[in-house]
């Protein structure tokens, strides 16, 4: 009630976890957002641009829970069916290259644009982060696992962030031992979360509950602390040997994705968890975030999710990664290279044919030229002006200090 | 039903005039959203990004009806309170203007971003526009108006619009009269109604019941009729002489800015309509909308619509226009000049030092270069390349034709 009040009193204020950018932000993040989907096009990614919102079982099929209850959910009025705003464009690429391009070798896909969540992930998150992303379908090697990493490093360095460290793991582990315990998927999932809150206790208390015995007991209690540098995949070989094929393939999946990154990335370091699968809704491989130290929340986040477009006629291989523009302009927003954009030049209003070309000349030349309305005159230095257009004794114009 | 269960099988429909952009099309969207925001930059408009939600006491503040019928609903789960998805951005910057920035002087704002409707504006509209816009801030004269259309056409030229038609009206003309009639605002209303579909009868039947007697009678039924060229602007001064001062000056206004846009948009066809006013929702001066033939739907349209920030904090004057980006290429996509992408470059996928810096160094020179991953060695082409990387026997790699 007070709150509604409060609202009455104050129209303009937002709801909570939901962000505008004014002057000169938003055309900071705006360029965030053009050198990002440049770099992803010198890469091959081709740019899509999905709907806000479409039918409820397109923007849900095949992704977790989680995902469902973060989706504003509206009645489309034109055929009463339900429709969703949607919180992840990941779905909606993966729609777009199974039943729109349906190409059969390998498709690259890039897009930029608002999501909306009913709930902010986080206590800083956002309700309208602006995704940016870039999917690779139809190749199930780690080699495209390798690129689209290579590419988010890539992306992130551009941005201006400094040291960067990337986060790998590979739900197939979890999935493999989970699998030959035989835990049906609400005992995977209550396993899970303690895995994800590395609760030794807890985690030992529902092994028990679902009578699982050593040895596969004890290597999926050993994923909470598989977690470290490159020495903690040659722990896991130890620690998950005799586990069956399913894990040996992830696991060795995850080594030569870890050697070609090193070999390629050599300024970025790496980090193995084995246990730490949070926030993958429908990752199915390889998952990976990347952090830079002095900021808590990831950069950015992709993995493996392959099959996701079966529910849109065909399942293909797919991996790729994305990340909030938003939160990663205020992370790199004092460390980016700023070019201090020269001030803008004042021009009288007047009807005035040489003046109207010579603006016409100055704007194409790349200057920013204001006119002064009748009443402002003098405010061309408020106006962010430090020229001005002054007539010459022959009729013509010419640039001038303020 | 049958929807339902067609929804069921094709979880790939989107809704109806719901639209996405594939490649090609979604990159030449893209170009031309970033030319016409860099326009926008050059003649002092500064970006702003308002976000998609916001509580809709915001959002519907001193806007029409058909507004809010436009707007889809949300419950905040944080607050409870309603919020809406916007359908227009206009009052969000409004608000911007008003309450964010509380300048003294002219500002001048722009923006784009999607917008999302509840149903289609006519046979062929869409429910997910990008609306793109630009608007200025503190101003009343007709100066501020004149550098709005005109910026608004220089947009249409560069985006390839040919001949651009611009449609005038004063939202002060019929205000003025219906006014000095007494009329309250549902007879306002009907009276408005009848005279956007021209319908003579409606018009005369109308004024009988309200009790309108001449001459204010003749001259509000004169509204429907002055249609067409400057010559109308000397029409409706003789036909509305004896109106009261708004009209006038509502009159003088229009044939100021009429003379101002004549010779600074010679090329420009002008077209005065004193009836028309449909689609304007917060307008209170003059109104614009701009055409180009074989294109039945307006391109941008716009108009002054002062004091819509009062409920904001602030009363300003303020003007400007917007356009559907995604309707506006699909106008122009066939006219513009097209620059014939270069191909790509074909990259084996390798662990060389020498090749990855070698790739690095051409994407910086604004190549495109693609990975061809094991097992999709032959499909170059199919990758929209036409050279590759080839190794030479010292080493190095070098371009070659495909």
């Amino acid at each position: 009630m007070n709150d509604n009040l409060a609202g009455k009193r104050n129209p303009w204020l937002l709801p909570d976890a939901v962000e505008e950018l004014l002057p000169p932000a938003a055309a900071g993040l705006e360029q965030l957002r053009q050198s990002c989907l440049e770099r992803c096009a010198r890469w091959g990614y081709a740019l899509i641009m999905p709907p806000a919102i479409e039918y409820l079982e397109a923007l849900l099929s095949g992704v977790a829970h989680d995902l469902d209850l973060q989706t504003f959910k509206l009645t489309d009025q034109l055929s009463g069916r339900m429709m969703g705003v949607r919180a992840d464009i990941t779905p909606q690429a993966a729609r777009i290259d199974a039943h729109q391009l349906r190409r059969e070798g390998p498709v690259r896909l890039c897009y930029s644009g608002t999501v909306l969540r009913t709930r902010p992930e986080g206590a800083d998150g956002s309700r309208n982060p602006l995704q940016m992303g870039a999917e690779l379908y139809g190749h199930a090697g780690i080699e495209s696992d390798v690129e689209v990493i290579t590419l988010m490093a890539e992306l992130l360095s551009e941005a201006g962030v400094g040291a960067l460290h990337i986060d790998l793991g590979h739900v197939g582990i979890f999935r493999g031992l989970s699998a030959e315990a035989g835990l049906d998927s609400d005992a995977e999932g209550q396993l899970w979360d303690a895995l994800q809150r590395k609760a030794a206790a807890d985690i030992n208390e529902l092994l028990d509950a679902f009578g699982v015995a050593s040895p596969l007991r004890d290597r999926l209690a050993a994923l909470a602390s598989l977690s470290g540098g490159l020495e903690v995949l040659a722990e896991a070989q130890e620690r998950l040997r005799g586990a069956g094929e399913a894990v040996g393939e992830a696991l060795d999946s995850l080594a030569r994705i870890a050697e070609a990154l090193a070999a390629g990335l050599p300024e970025v370091t790496l980090h193995f968890d084995l246990g730490e699968l949070r926030g993958y809704r429908y990752h199915t491989g390889v998952v990976f975030a990347a952090y830079t130290p002095g900021v808590s929340g990831e950069l950015a986040r992709g993995g493996r999710y392959d099959d996701i477009g079966a529910v849109f006629g065909r399942g293909r291989p797919a991996t790729g990664f994305s990340a909030d523009l938003k939160a990663l302009y205020r992370v790199t927003a004092g460390r980016r290279d700023r070019h201090a954009e020269p001030g803008a030049i004042a021009a009288p209003w007047r009807g005035d044919t040489a003046l109207r070309e010579r603006i016409t000349a100055l704007r194409a030349a790349g200057e920013t030229v204001v006119w002064l309305l009748p009443g402002h005159e003098g405010e061309a230095a408020d106006m962010g002006c430090d020229r001005q257009l002054s007539s010459t004794a022959d009729g013509d114009w010419r640039v001038e200090p303020l």
